[in-house]
């Protein structure tokens, strides 16, 4: 938690954090800045201290909701420091950089450097930067040992932003499984009301404007897919093709509050009308797959076990998995989970046994999705993801409630 | 435009640039890699070569969209490097990259490096990659004269893009003007249906609902801000003020294509119901400027010139300017326009008259905002922005037409 964070920059030997870019759809800044809108920012945390933000002129209010002590950027001095050093804005900006680093505190030592921005520049800028300060090192978190370990156990105000995204997250997909049940058919095809065939892209736009409606952003889109495209997990979907009755929908949604903050993350698979038994038969094994993870979990443990033990039981059924041939594209192909924040996917993780922030603790927040997938074999593709979060206790809670169905039965053949 | 690209990375001395991040929110991503949704990629450019684009092995659809040659990730090959370099997560990390890299024919060099990602892991991965490439030398190009450059003239397929962008943003603004329009009073408030005050927070959640229908995403957020908020230009408005006839409101709207594609810029300042004649004049006055600007622009010319203008025209009616005052808040303190494609603000700058980058040329895509601010002294601000671009024989055209008209009548008293 972010009341971790001082011990865990000590530990990791870092004397200051530095987080650079925008408010918006950069997780770090998002984590210790809090809300206000940005659209450039850089923040010096360090222990003991009060964090100081650097903002524009113009965003001085936006700025001030950080309750941070703050520092205008002052293009006057950017000036004349390029003029000091004609048609060297690298020196330049380095220059600059320091006289802000010197002004908020941060004058030696190993600085943890992290946010989203232009990666080029700004290396370039850093290794100019540390010949200007030769006390200073500026150091990326490779290891991913503090801020995103701070991030992985979310306090309770976390766990309840991330249930109301949840929240908002279910009436989108009400509204879709709604969509289709209403919908007439023509032949082996939902239509519209001018009888024209109902189209994945149709009702990708529906959820968009959903998504829009209740406050929910898709920076990273969303996965509505049927059919062959449904068995290639990460296939959004193709726009024209039609909705047809009995072939799998592969329904992923994984929105974020506006702005870039919190996400949730859930898939449903869907046939509409009816579904061949073949399919509802892997939607049974991988409904159980997905409960037998879910039994498995323990605090301490590590969250990989989950993967071996989805593997295992796909196995014993006759499945290929991606345990046996890491290049499969047929059967159970990708990882069982992973943890969820201010990013789709963050710590823990199911895809390292050797890790030890994989083993799961109170405020884990993260996804159980075994899914089977057959794209040229059989045409087809199952997947079932919930979130979930630890308690104190070790007892894990779905954030929300949403039948396991695979068939929406069409209201028209009622 | 793109088709300058190769010469002039020859002339800039780069043997290849590599884009690494997502595809959306990443504009030289977006710029280079075209359509497709990527979470993750790296895409390699060499001068008369076809470019290299890395993706996930779930991504392999979408990254086939980009037309290029394609190289899987190896997550095995991953692992692999970190049992070679236990607990070292950068080293195993630049190793893998090396592999990429020269699968990719990227061997050797001065590598232009860009694209919008976390920056602190990848800035000490970079550095380690030198370390293990002695003939390689990564850079950014902070001197923008590659990427930024070729970006600023667009092609007519750009300008087309752009335009439509435009159009989808007039769409919202009329049906804004339109909500405000049809709104009932109640003494010196605009009423929603109920009685309550419609307030700058209903109005902002419906622009909201506007965009998302016309495709539009906002990922800067909008300003929707009224009276003194108006009069600092970045305040992006208070949810709970309600709707007062009579008072300015400052609408600067700045979405791109869902995605974080091409932007459009926008803004129009009105008063519901009457305006005071001191605001009026305001208003009038700072319509002449744009028009006086506009007028002024000539291929060639740098835009630069365009901010003297505008200092000179609004101090000789008597206002403060921020090239008399560096620090003023009241009065012309901002710049009076910026260029316009993948980011809200790129090149041409009205800036800097040193910098021949702003010296205006066809294809150009440019706002021209001149606007008035007293926050303190009077609540008030205007603001009245178009975006323009160059065509071949240097003439300007606005991309879509709005009336610059102040006062916005109420249905409910004509």
């Amino acid at each position: 938690m972010k009341t971790d964070l001082d011990n865990l920059l000590k530990s990791a030997g870092f004397d200051a954090i530095w987080v650079s870019g925008p408010s918006t759809h950069n997780p770090p800044m998002a984590y210790l800045c809090g809300t206000g809108q940005l659209t450039r920012a850089d923040l010096f945390v360090r222990p003991g201290h009060r964090p100081v933000l650097a903002h524009g002129v113009m965003e001085r209010e936006e700025a001030a909701k950080s309750g941070f002590d703050l520092i205008t950027y002052d293009a006057s001095r950017q000036r004349e420091l390029l003029k000091e050093n004609p048609n060297d804005i690298l020196t330049a900006s380095a220059l600059y950089y320091k006289e802000l680093l010197e002004e908020a505190g941060v004058k030696q030592g190993r600085i943890l450097v992290t946010g989203v921005r232009e990666i080029g520049a700004f290396h370039s800028m850093l290794n100019k930067l540390e010949e200007l300060m030769p006390g200073v090192q500026f150091v990326g978190d490779a290891q991913e040992a503090v801020l995103l370990q701070a991030r992985a156990t979310k306090s309770p105000d976390e766990i309840e932003r991330i249930r109301q995204v949840a929240q908002a997250t279910m009436k989108v997909v009400q509204n879709t499984w709604d969509l289709l049940a209403n919908s007439e058919v023509s032949g082996q095809t939902l239509v519209k009301a001018d009888g024209s065939p109902l189209t994945i892209g149709d009702v990708k736009a529906q959820i968009g404007l959903w998504m829009s409606e209740n406050g929910l952003e898709d920076p990273d889109g969303f996965i509505f897919a049927i059919g062959k495209d449904a068995g290639v997990p990460h296939n959004s979907g193709t726009p024209s093709d039609p909705i047809e009755l009995g072939k799998t929908i592969v329904y992923d949604i994984f929105p974020c509050e506006k702005g870039g903050g919190y996400f949730y993350d859930f898939t449903r698979t869907w046939c509409v009308g009816f579904a061949p038994p073949e399919v509802q038969q892997a939607y049974d094994l991988v409904d159980r797959v997905h409960f037998a993870v879910l039994e498995g979990l323990e605090m301490g443990k590590n969250f990989s076990h989950s993967q071996t033990l989805t593997c295992e039981l796909f196995e014993a059924a006759g499945h290929n998995t991606i345990r046996k041939d890491k290049t499969a594209v047929e059967g159970y192909v990708h990882g069982l989970g992973h943890g969820l924040g201010l990013n789709v996917h963050e710590k823990p993780s199911s895809g390292n046994l050797d890790d030890p922030s994989n083993e799961l603790q109170p405020g884990h927040v993260f996804t159980i999705e075994p899914g089977l997938y057959y794209p040229e074999s059989k045409g087809w593709g199952i997947r079932i993801e919930d979130s979930y979060f630890m308690h104190p206790d070790g007892s894990v809670e779905r954030f929300v409630d949403f039948p396991h169905q695979l068939v929406i039965p069409l209201k028209s053949q009622a």
